[in-house]
């Protein structure tokens, strides 16, 4: 094999190899990243056993042919290498190595065969449908924060994207909890994606295919089978599994009957969440919420250390209410409102919260209270 | 007690309490900050018993007195207050409370006793001068990478601040080292500085100080005894102890017979010896320097990895010569270097080499060879 190749797009290609790749390996080839070369093509595929990412980018290809190098290792080489460098990776059939070479610098890499490579199966997918990246990017980004990290209810450790009845029809909806408190979060259904399977994808997947995400505009293909999920660019193709296991059923947890409505500004109320929380110990962050008309105390009482009290004028024409929740859960779902309005629902003290942003509900989240 | 302060004034005195508080204590009062006000001032005082900073801040004093607070939670309150806001504190007497309030903000905290916060007993200080902050900034910047982390060297966790004969006359003088690698500095004696005791000033007392010398003008107020040193702002005090014992006889360290000169491009060197050093293992990462006629070249080879090399055009006139270092000393003595060249001066490959920048004298480091 004998390419150059630009350093910033093999930058970017091993970058997403690295990533995948973990860190402590008993078995050495998963430290390594698949390059192979053809027509004026590389490409580039690492995998966790779990994930496999591939990413294909131009190059001249003077000799086709493919090897197995150190993923962390190249990629360190490669960030060092000066702006605008051409990289050439030329390994001599026999040795072993692989040079990489560029102005003055020349790399010897020890490489594992080809072969040894294990490269994910292929599968049918029962469905495929495109979506913009801003689109799976809601989905996910306002959904993740909730997953699970215990690793015994494994079933929670990811996203249950599926496809679910709303108001307004058949939408794309992702679901994470972790017990205390869940989200769900719904986009129009795209063409295609009608007969989808419902999959849980696990935590890691999240984290890799949002790099994919980050261009608003870039149509992005989903295809999604009982056992994978598959999100692929032009350039780069994320294939996971999906976790072996079955969703609860969310929709029991998430209240209907709540009518105390309380509407405050989102960035106001999460600052003050901060502040009250900063005096109680880290073991139980809970934060009491005070409501009577059009006013909300947040206060917050750790015998140890002190008590911290905050008001803020909020719209509220119930009657007067006590709850307390996990000060962490309060922040990490205020934070998620783009709006202005954070509008939280409430049954009693006992009882789940609902909270969404303004009127919509496509966005929808729900907090465990805690006993203050 | 009873004070307004505006809130960014209260917030820098806070921040350098807690950054000299130890996390971990088994004396709680050491946790806390000692907070005394008296006329329109107030004053803020954190120790570890081995370091004390002190910071003195104008406010608007409605009842003198004095309490301590726990520094971390203090600090982390203030900073999440919005920017502007009046702070007022509060302590009713016998009530073990402070209140700490701002807008519709209310925090009680717990307090300890005045009466039982450790105050470093004051000293008679030996010497006392004044130094520009960059100049101090200087000398410690460029010396701190080399104190040693192992602790049975406890004479080697800190710089040598001394007084020293060089070429042009009496200079004030940092030295540092682990045995490994060294750093001396130089700035002309201060008027004043003349008759002050050599100090080993340690690692942490270091760092705190550097907080000080941000604005390259200020002049700081600098005394030492033979068992203390002081370095104070117009609002900051830090005194510390010194460490207590002998310095080793770093001259005889810093050769004085190399004569074979190469010039190199300070930061193109340093850049070369971070890429060839990126597939050494981490254990020994050894980096070769091969001396040819204005020529470098730097490798590395790691049987398990692989291999580097990296030719630099330089300027070296003498014999060949084959040398060996570890990448990270190189590297950090490299980046001591402000200006375009740095000048390393060799004897042997066995033999300890020198480095400094251009043809300056004032700042000279030293680093041993490894076997490569």
């Amino acid at each position: 094999m004998k390419i150059s190749i630009e350093r910033a797009t093999l930058l970017r290609a091993v970058a997403q190899a690295q990533s995948v790749v973990e860190r402590r390996n008993t078995i050495p080839i998963l430290a390594n990243v698949l390059i192979e070369a053809e027509g004026d093509t590389v490409t580039f595929r690492a995998t966790d056993l779990d994930i496999e990412v591939q990413d294909k980018a131009p190059a001249q290809v003077e000799k086709a042919g493919g090897t197995t190098v150190s993923a962390v290792t190249l990629h360190e080489i490669v960030r060092k290498l000066p702006d605008g460098a051409l990289v050439s990776l030329t390994e001599e059939a026999g040795t072993g190595r692989l040079t990489v070479a560029a102005g003055r610098s020349n790399f010897s890499l020890a490489t594992l065969p080809r072969d040894d490579f294990p490269v994910m199966a292929s599968s049918e997918y029962a469905s495929n449908f495109t979506a913009k990246a801003a689109v799976l990017r809601r989905l996910f980004d306002k959904s993740k924060f909730a997953i699970s990290t215990e690793e015994t209810r494994y079933y929670l450790n990811g996203v249950y994207m599926h496809v679910a009845d709303a108001d307004g029809g058949k939408v794309l909806r992702c679901v994470a909890t972790d017990g205390h408190r869940l989200a769900r979060i719904d986009a129009p259904l795209p063409d295609g994606a009608g007969d989808m399977p419902g999959v849980i994808v696990p935590r890691k997947t999240v984290g890799e295919m949002r790099k994919l995400l980050d261009d608003d505009d870039m149509d992005i293909a989903v295809s999604v089978s009982e056992t994978k999920v598959r999100f692929a660019t032009p350039e780069i193709t994320l294939t996971s599994k999906v976790i072996d296991g079955t969703f609860p059923d969310y929709t029991r947890v998430i209240p209907q009957g709540n009518t105390r409505k309380l509407e405050v500004d989102a960035s106001e109320f999460a600052k003050a969440v901060d502040r009250v929380a900063t005096v109680s110990s880290e073991r139980s962050r809970a934060v009491k919420l005070q409501l009577d008309e059009d006013r909300l105390i947040l206060s917050v009482n750790a015998p140890d250390s002190g008590a911290a009290e905050e008001e803020l004028a909020v719209a509220y024409g119930d009657e007067p209410l006590e709850i307390g929740f996990n000060a962490k859960y309060l922040l990490e779902i205020a934070s998620q409102v783009d709006r202005e309005n954070a509008v939280f629902m409430f049954n009693s003290s006992g009882d789940p919260t609902l909270m969404r942003e303004g009127n919509d509900t496509s966005a929808v989240y729900v907090v465990m209270p805690m006993r203050v």
